[in-house]
Order: structure tokens, then sequence, then C-alpha cells
């Protein structure tokens, strides 16, 4: 495949920037248009790849994109699994160069979306049209791209219980995760699950001055802080009754496997700008990311927050509140004790409300499975170096619940690092693993 | 006076509409052309009331308004305070009409600025061009308007210095302060003073995938939310090392006659829409907002704060906070108190900036001069009860060092309601109070 990349690599960087320039942001409804835009621009690609058809789906909520090559249906089916969907870039302040428009500077393609998970799609649809135009293809592939991950996966699962015949398959093929480090490959075999809640708390039934009632009326942002403050106690366990219950203790034995990925803390730190981390007591970073859940306030709005100085005491104040959880948490149950938690803490001086976002639990893969052995075997040899198996702190959500629907084992070979800061402004992907990922994926075909 | 205001009603409220559509808001610095707008308009209604010469100074900020008629050098000289600049309207979409655009509706006047200070230094404009037009002035008069009073008055106090002759004077006459109710008419005896700060706090020196981090990294909004709930204690404290060490405790007897003012907590309770109040043990509600310092959050932002969900730690939280003064309390103090302590709570593993943003020391004026017994005849020839002395929750941070730099004891005439809601959306200002207080002032000076 190298040698078919060397080729055909401009080629590959203009239809790849035709679906970054697309800014397919499913938090915000306004681009609606664009989910559109770029569903329609990947089945060009997919079609002008070699798949047999290809197609745009309705479902309650943004397009599927959906599209197959069936060689023989003796044969082994690969589905991919993507999204086309990505995060808003806010706050776009911090970007060095426009979020939707691609450049590749310093080695890496720079864009919202360039790792997660269009660049990463999208050496699927390239490694399938080598296999393709050189005839190399022995497996049936099939597509499915969605348009919701970045929003919680709300509307796949119904269209992947309706399809389920469609979707048959061997291994759902994923490339939506990092690896350890650009030196250290690694496959991940589990992922955490989210749960994520937008909280609200009022005090008076309006904005007041804060010098006419300040102390004399409970300030909603004041309350609110108390509240998120008592969420997480002095040991960083998360104090929402219950919050544990179900929780996977590791034993001796598997905390010393996942203990074997290398880890150098005093570059994490550097890397980061901090001169402490801070997590659960009794667990190394790895682990308080792997294997134990969490809790995090990732937007915290409230009051005046212009220039200058208003002094108001707000009626309102709100956060986004996400919980990373670990197999055998439950999203549904950890939401509703969440709920009822945040309800129960709440001052009678104020009123409070609590709003699911979404959510989807964690799962697990079993690393002897072929198809995980054949991802292994395919990055040794791209890589030179056997792949480590880590447990990834994301969320793919909607993966659990195909795992549950077509009864199928998912396998995570992604090529993003850390580096990447996907979510963050100034989103890359390294080419070198863009292209690495592409031969891998080649080669896993071959192996599997 | 009445009379003359049914003469000239409809003319009283083109010109303040001609003041209060202009967006002086002082806390954005691009609303720079509109101070000197509005000063420049107040000048022409100087003029046009009778006064001498008025003119536009020049600040290091925004611009004063000073104007005077001299009747007799040896004749007492009345100096009236004002502030022409106001609040931020910010959040727009409660705002019910334009919020510079006043209407008239349900008897009140309707717009930012209404009371909080355009309308409230109108009366006293109006009040003087009467008593100009009717031959019966026998005072001096000096107005000084500044447009810098929402933001902490920064310029002012070097003006006044510079300005020690020119502003020589009897009394500062200030309207820019609230009534108890329309039923009980009250003259504030005391102000409390402020200490306004901006916090940051930066954790990681980007924004992370709450995924890939969450759980092992401090997250800066989660940990100033720790710190705000530090800084006030169970009992309603503030914790901020020697916070309390120069108030002054009031005697019982102060205590007793502070409480005569008539005060319903229910009805309190029930125009807020809350169920308790909040506030330092010990204290009643008067008490806690006359009294006692306080702190409060006014405005708090982190993260991502738009539509949906996005999982990330942002690399930096911030606050804006607010500390209201009783005397003794010194501003400088109190500011400087805060920052070390605020420093001195921070976690390891984040980084801590505090900014102050503007302050004030309180003050109190003595009951007994001749100046607040001649506004007592006054109001309760208005209002037909004697007015109640109270104190004021709010700040107006420049008359403390006005009173020090010109040695003038200020007198706070204020006809405000709390239910005129100024500093929020859908500021007001009942017309009855905004006659009353012409008239009032019109007697003031009769009996002064």
């Amino acid at each position: 495949m190298k040698k078919y990349i060397a080729e055909n690599k401009e080629r590959f960087f203009e239809e790849l920037f035709s679906i970054l320039r697309i800014p397919s942001i499913s938090a915000k409804s306004e681009h609606k248009p664009d989910m559109k835009k770029c569903a329609n621009r990947i089945v060009e690609l997919l079609m002008e790849a070699g798949a047999d058809e290809a197609g745009v789906y309705p479902t309650a909520g943004n397009p599927v994109v959906y599209g197959e090559k069936i060689i023989d249906p003796k044969a082994k089916t690969v589905l991919i699994y993507g999204h086309y969907d990505v995060q808003p870039p806010e706050p776009l302040e911090k970007w060095k160069t426009d979020p939707f428009e691609p450049v590749i500077h310093h080695n890496a393609i720079w864009c919202r979306g360039a790792n997660d998970d269009k660049g990463q799609l999208f050496m699927h649809i390239k490694a399938f049209e080598f296999l393709v135009k050189t005839g190399q293809l022995k497996h049936n592939v099939k597509f499915l791209f969605e348009g919701e991950e970045e929003i919680g996966s709300g509307s796949l699962p119904a269209w992947v219980k309706e399809n389920k015949k469609l979707l048959k398959a061997d291994v759902i093929l994923v490339s939506d995760t990092t690896m350890i480090s650009e030196k250290v490959p690694s496959i991940n075999c589990g992922m955490r699950g989210l749960a994520y809640l937008e909280v609200e708390v009022t005090g008076p039934n309006k904005d007041l001055h804060s010098g006419h009632y300040g102390g004399a009326v409970a300030n909603p942002i004041n309350v609110l802080c108390d509240m998120i403050s008592s969420l997480i106690d002095e040991k960083g366990r998360v104090t929402v009754k219950g919050f544990y219950d179900d929780v996977v203790e590791l034993s001796k034995k598997d905390r010393a496997q996942l203990a074997r990925a290398p880890f150098d803390l005093d570059e994490y730190k550097k890397g980061l700008d901090i001169k402490e981390v801070k997590g659960e007591v009794g667990y190394t970073t790895l682990e308080r990311t792997g294997i134990r859940p969490c809790l995090d306030v990732c937007g915290i709005w409230g009051g005046y927050t212009g220039q200058g100085a208003k002094t108001v005491i707000p009626s309102t104040a709100h956060a986004k509140i996400s919980m990373r959880l670990v197999p055998n948490q439950k999203s549904k149950k950890i939401t509703k004790l969440f709920k009822e938690h945040f309800l129960s803490i709440a001052p009678k001086y104020v009123k409070v409300k609590v709003t699911p976002c979404e959510g989807g639990n964690g799962f697990l893969i079993p690393i002897t499975s072929h198809a995980f052995q054949a991802a292994s075997r395919a990055m040794k040899e791209v890589y030179g170096i056997e792949p480590v198996p880590s447990r990834g702190g994301g969320s793919i959500a909607v993966l659990a619940e195909m795992q549950t629907i077509l009864g199928i084992d998912p396998l995570l070979m992604g090529f993003g690092l850390e580096r990447d800061t996907i979510h963050s402004p100034n989103e890359s992907y390294l080419l070198k693993q863009f292209f690495a990922g592409m031969e891998s994926i080649a080669l896993f075909y071959k192996y599997y």
C-alpha cells in the first residue's frame, strides 16, 4: 500500500479536504444542512473508491451513510464504523488557522475533524480502494458512518435495529481512538461509557443588584459552586450515592498487565504544563483514565461575563456535567442516580433542574479474538513493535449498543495521538499516522 | 412645583428620553463615543435649565459634566452629584422593551438608566429649573455628573482633587439610591463599600478531551468551584483571613433603631419567588444588607457553554467576585486580603491569577445635620410621613472619597424603589416617584 499512497497522496488530500471543509457540527442545529452535504460527499467518495452501492439514509436525526461491496456471500464481512460529525470549534480565538480550512503544516493536517473522525474514517475508504483497485479484496466490506457521534448517537441504534440483516458482519472495525504514543502502538480493548447532564440553579426570579441584596439572598452561582464542590470528595471519589456500586474492580494481575504500557508521568505533566496530576487516590494516572469512572464539569456559566465590573446577583447559574463510566456501570442508571443526588443536595433557597443530555455504556473487547490478533499482526508489521492492549478513557457510546444489537464485537484500531488535541482548538492529524493507519488497515484485511 | 410639573410634563419626558436613548455603558469600551454624546446633551439641558455655565471636562477616563449657578458668594452652596453612565443591559433576551428606547407604560418609565441614575439626576436639573424660572433660587448650585460610577469612578477623585476650589460647597446632594418602599420614605445614612475582583484558574495548557484525561487531570472549573465554595462558611461568614477585623459591630441600641424600618420577610420572599433567605447567622435580612459585609460571585464562565454536549476539560475558568464592605473596612485592604487568601488556597495542580477590578469604601452620614433635617422635612411634606433613616446595601464608592477630599458630607435623597430592578433587565422608574422626587428636592432648597 506504501507505493499506492505515494502515487495518490495529493488526490487523497484533496478528497479528505473536501469533507473537512464542511462544518458538520452536530451539536448546533444551524449546521443541519452541512450534515447532509457532508454525508453526500462521503457517498461520492465511497462510490469512487469501488463500492457496489452507497447512499444517504434518513434517521430521526442526522442521516447515516451506508455503502457496501459484496465479493462473496460466504466470505467474511468487515463492517466499518465511523462518524462524519465533529465537535464545535469553540473557543475560536485559540485557533491558529481557520478551523474549517485544512492546511498541511509541520507534517500534519490541521483542521477540526482532521483526526476525529473524518481523517480516520477516510483511511478506511482509501485502504478499501487500494484493495479493490489492486484486486486484492477478499472480504465483503460494509461502511456505516453516522452524523451524531459527538452528541451521543441518538438516532443510530434505531437505524441499526431496523437494518440488522443489512449490517450482518463478523467484526465492527473502528478507527476513532488514539494510540499510546507514536512509538508505542496500541489497540484499545475497552472504552469508558458516558453520562452527560445539564444542571440549572435558580435563585431569585430576576437578576438582582448585588448591593441591595448581597448577603441576604442566596446567590445561585455560589450555590452551584457549593453543590459541584460536594460532588467529589477529598479522596477524588464521586459522592453520587451508588456511583461505584457496579464498577468492576480489576484484579492485581489485570492491573499489572495494564501497567505494562509505557508511561512517563513527568513527560505527561510537562506536556500539559501542570505541576501535579489529580485523581482518585490509590490509582495510577493510566488507571484513572482507563479503568476508573470520574466526574468533570465541561462548562459553567452565570451572571455577567463581559468586560468590566457588573455588580449583579444573577437569577440562574448553569453547568454541563460529564461522567465517564467503566464497564459495568450503566449510563441510564448513573444518569438517574446523579439526578436524584443533585436534587437531594439542593438547598431550600434555590430551585434546581437537571436535564440529561447524552449517554452510553462502556465496553470491553476480548483480546483473544481472531480479529484482534489480525490487527495486532498488521500493526506490528507497520510499526515494527507489537501493539499493547490498552484501555481508552473516552467513549464511543454507540459501540456498546451495536455490540448488543448485532452481536458483533467491535475492534478499535485507532491511529490518533494525544498531541492531536481532538475536541480542542488546533486539532491535527500526523501524516505519518494517517499513512501508517491506511497500511495497517490494508494489512488487517490480509491477516483476517 | 406640582403645577410646574403638570404644565411641563411632556417636555420633561422628551428631555429625559433624549439622554436615556444614548447607550452610555461605561463597562464597554466600544461605547466611548456615547459617553461624550451623553455628557454634551446634559450640558445643553443644564444651560436650558438656567445654569450660568456648564461644560464637558476631560479626565483620564470618561468626561465629567460640571455646571453651576452662583447667586451670591455668601449664600449656601449645594453640590449635586450624579452619574450619566449606566450598567450593561445584558441579558438582552430578558428585556420586554428595547433597553435604550424609553417607553411609558404602567405609570413608569422603562429603560436602562430610567432610575439609575439618569432619571434621578434629571430630577435635580428640573427642580433647579423650577426655582430659577420662578425666581425662588436662594442657594448657589453646582452640578457634578460623572461617567464612571458603574465601573468604580476611577477618574473622578483626581478631577475632584484638582478642582477642590471650584467644588467648594456645604453639602453634596445625591439621588442615586432607593427608599424602603413607596409608602415608607427613607433617607440613607450609610452605604456599603465595594471590592470587586476577577479570578482566573488555569489547569492544563490547552482544552482537553474529557474522556482521555477525565479523572487524571485537575479540571479548572471543578477547582474554581471548590475554591469559591470555601469562601463562605456554614455560618454564612466570609472566610478570607482578616475580613471582619475592621467591621464596626453595632450596639444593641443602634440595631434596635434600624429594626424600626418596616420590613415584611414574607413579602420579600414572595417578591423574589424564593422559599428561604440566606445570609450570615445571627443577623436579620435588613442587617445583612445594611450593616454586614458579604461576598457574591457576580459572574462565572468556563468550558463549553453552547448548545448540546461537548466533552471537554477546559484550560481555564473565570469568575467575577464582589465583596460589599461596611464602615470601617477599607476596600484596598480587603482587596489585598482577598488576593492573598485566594492565592493561598490555590491547590498545586492549578495556576491562579487574581485581578482587582474596582473598589471604594463605605461611609456613614450624621443624621443630626441641618441638611439631613431639611431633607427629612421636605420629604415629610411630600409623602405625609416622616422618612426613616436607613442603611443602603449598595455602594457609591466615590462619595466616601469626595467626603474625604472636599470635607463635605453627602446627603442621599434617593427615590428609587426595589421594584425598579436597576442593574437588571426591565429597569424602570415610577412616575409618582419621579415627580415626588422633584417636589422633595425643590422643598429641600426651601428648608435648607
